[in-house]
């Protein structure tokens, strides 16, 4: 396996790396659609891409950076991690909604697109849940309470996925246009208390 | 204006009054859609289905319950009013999580397609919002305190359409099959914050 091992298998010609990016993305949404998220593997999205698939980890570092390009999330998921970095659950809580804010406030229209997703497919819905469940659950449950971390989480998601719904697609005021730190201050609390709380 | 003034205007004849009750369906899915929920009036809606404004107090009880049966809610709006009449903040919290997981529990599906609907289309969005506005958050606001009542009605309506979201659309564990009271349990006093919390 090499990174030079990029061998054009589709129809025209390629001319550079971008294509390679493209035809990774368009054969990538296929296999994640037949397979599910946990089910596709680097090795059969390169290969129905006909590029090495030293070409998923060069042009997205891996899986799961993939899925984030194909659902088009406005953020590389290796920096989630990074900015939720606290044990103060009352941080966390804050973190949580001032990113989550501020990543779709800033890409108008991806959070729209992302439910148009989830409410055509039902594997769309399936595999979203499962990246989102990867992706910030797991780092919500290194620091929730160690009871029911998984259920701690969950309901973290209901909070931030009903806040976006409210915000991005039914737009409805005084939601809609209030200040980011005015819903950290009004909602953060809601995440404490689910990550620490008797439930 | 009399309740006999129906004078079928669409191809075809009737054979009864479901024909009276399916035209003004169709007839209101295609005024709401246009004039959006507080445009359209009762009035236009029977004239494009060719039928007295009267037949739609008669068959649905009046504009509110008519959109109730266009998206095809699993209750009837006057309904909800009265299961909501509470003075008690944290039972009203409680009854509005019950409420809620209660009939959409009951009508499967329902809930995915009304955000198939909201996704899909911007008008329904814009109409589904105003109407749920209407129906739940007026009689929320009544109970809550009286600074800032749309907010924390607004606030409420986050938790619970996240809650369907979780539970209907991503059908993520633990929320998709926890039962009806631990719901109630774990998230009515996230409500009861938005109702009588300092914000």
């Amino acid at each position: 396996m090499t990174t030079e091992g990029d061998t054009p298998r589709r129809r025209g010609r390629r001319s550079g790396g971008e294509d390679t990016r493209s035809a990774l993305i368009e054969a990538a949404r296929e296999v994640f659609a037949e397979q599910g998220y946990q089910g596709a593997t680097v090795r059969s999205i390169a290969s129905r891409a006909g590029v090495d698939a030293a070409m998923v980890n060069h042009w997205f570092g891996g899986k799961q950076a993939l899925f984030a390009a194909v659902i088009e999330l406005p953020v590389n998921p290796d920096d989630v991690g990074s900015w939720l970095a606290t044990s103060d659950p009352s941080e966390l809580a804050r973190r949580l909604v001032r990113m989550f804010v501020t990543l779709w406030d800033n890409h108008e229209g991806r959070f729209a697109m992302l439910v148009l997703s989830v409410a055509t497919q039902e594997v769309a819905a399936k595999m979203i849940g499962e990246f989102f469940r990867n992706l910030i659950f797991t780092r919500i449950k290194t620091l929730a309470r160690q009871d029911e971390p998984e259920l701690r989480a969950a309901l973290c998601g209901t909070q931030m996925v009903g806040l976006g719904m409210m915000r991005y697609v039914l737009k409805l005021e005084p939601i809609a246009s209030a200040g980011v730190e005015s819903l950290v201050s009004m909602i953060a609390p809601t995440l404490q208390r689910y990550l620490t709380a008797d439930l």
